[in-house]
């Protein structure tokens, strides 16, 4: 369900190492070497180029890529570079320190990502934060909010497949009774969508459905503008359907004026090596365009170049 | 600072599950040999002995033992043969599920384990209840035990030694105001406690000392016997003198008619690779008795022998 494309037969890193010196050396920087080299590799080989160029010439390729490029297309190249690990440190390190409440992102990383793959995460926060990610959200985030993020990245959720149907039924019962009551807040809410597994989770939201003729996203929309409400149901869809998800926030950061590049560049980043192929499909689907036609009309440059390149486009 | 006394030619493991095996065979058990052999090898040695016996006699080594032996002893010998990451999480377990508020098991292995070992029962945990820890903990316990003990298990703390002092200054301040107001389950005193680092808790509760005049746990003394504070007291010396509060654990155990056995295996079992030479000199400082001869006095037979064993009788 990737979209990266890789070469059939990879150049030796030792290569790919020497061309984006190259690319990063003399009169002006060949932005287009740097992506057909890093827009091309999977995360195992994006690695072991970091650790060679770092090797060979004594310097972080990071940092060479910092010194060099500059604006969106920095931050597209650098976001994607990272392991996926470290790239959800930097983007929940973001997110926890200029938190606002319609910020989603430790939603996403928290929803989306595997239980190994949030520990990672956790991880990679501690080498390169020295604090804890958990520990960052409850002091910068307040209220509501910090009653659910805080649970919601700390769980470690068993991921196996089983599920317990009698389970499923009081707690989708238990759920209907607290937004009945307008409780969105309550401890038995948070509980539930912190704690219990996804498949869990999926067979208490579909009898919720079956129980009480509709979706629990459709009862947690009293108020369409609330941000708790909507972080909410960003979490039961992160849950239930991430590539629809995942098209919306594309849609969203393209849509209307302007463009909302962090979302944008995001999206494509975490998702190339994932399901970025059912994101494109969700998109066409929803917006009768290729989302790369779409994001195409919407950037330009290296940063148009790069995102393409991660989209698939040969 | 362990007690677990390792000879120093260990047999080849073939011949200890050979030894074990007829240790379980024929009339009767011989349960010295089992002793002799379970009670003198550490954590990597059981571990291959377990494999190596599953694999020689298709039957697991636990197994064998319980169909063997029984009560304190049987308990002390599973609890201790475990991985440490295992035992915690079936002693997590037992706490979560039949759990009241006088039960401190989960407040000692959030807070005397290091966040790689908390981790690593969280994940023991799944593989063997197929659910996770926090699920268990959220699902049994309620009120504000449960705001407190949900993020103390689920928080994976920096373990650097890097403090902030100033933090440190205003979050010492900031735990004097809730508890000078008897705010003692305020969200900010559950924040601090569940996701700063030890080495930055230290720091506060030191500052706490200096800037008031007494340590933060006479403040939580309020009301000695409200088993809340008693938790909130546990958390601080679980942190700052493990070995003091396990004396206390083993004194409790013991004092009185009548012995704890649940608790005073505990503590050896789960202390004796780590800290039990510490907590034996302590024991020995508060009561003028060594912790060898307490336990003889108030155990007796193979458990006692079993026990005696881990304290590091020769």
């Amino acid at each position: 369900m990737a979209t990266l494309k890789v070469p059939a037969t990879v150049p030796p890193v030792a290569d790919d190492c020497e061309q984006l010196r190259k690319a990063f050396q003399g009169w002006g920087t060949n932005e287009a070497l740097i992506i057909s080299i890093l827009g091309h590799r999977d995360a195992a080989q994006r690695r072991a180029i970091r650790r060679a160029y770092a090797e060979a010439h004594g310097e972080e390729l990071l940092r060479s890529i910092t010194d060099e490029i500059s604006g969106d297309f920095e931050r597209a190249v650098i976001l994607w570079t990272l392991d996926p690990a470290e790239r959800d440190a930097v983007l929940a390190n973001e997110a926890a320190r200029k938190w606002q409440p319609a910020n989603r992102v430790l939603v996403e990383i928290a929803c989306t990502r595997t239980s190994a793959q949030v520990f990672a995460a956790r991880q990679a926060y501690h080498e390169r934060f020295k604090r804890s990610l958990e520990e960052d959200i409850a002091a910068h985030v307040t209220g509501d909010f910090r009653k659910l993020l805080v649970p919601l990245v700390s769980t470690y959720r068993y991921d196996g497949p089983e599920v317990n149907t009698r389970l499923a039924h009081s707690e989708a019962k238990l759920l209907h009774e607290k937004i009945h009551h307008k409780a969105y807040t309550d401890d038995e809410i948070i509980r539930i969508l912190t704690t219990r597994s996804k498949p869990q989770l999926l067979a208490t939201f579909n009898h919720y459905n079956d129980a009480f003729g509709h979706r629990i996203n459709k009862d947690l929309k009293a108020d369409p503008k609330d941000e708790y409400l909507k972080t909410l149901r960003a979490i039961i869809r992160c849950f239930s359907c991430p590539d629809r998800y995942f098209e919306k926030v594309a849609r969203q950061a393209i849509a209307g004026l302007g463009t909302d590049e962090s979302a944008l560049t995001r999206v494509i980043t975490t998702r190339a090596e994932v399901d970025l192929k059912l994101i494109k499909e969700a998109y066409q689907k929803r917006n009768s365009v290729p989302l790369e036609r779409a994001v195409a009309g919407d950037t330009s440059g290296d940063y148009e170049s790069m995102l393409l390149a991660l989209l698939g486009q040969e």
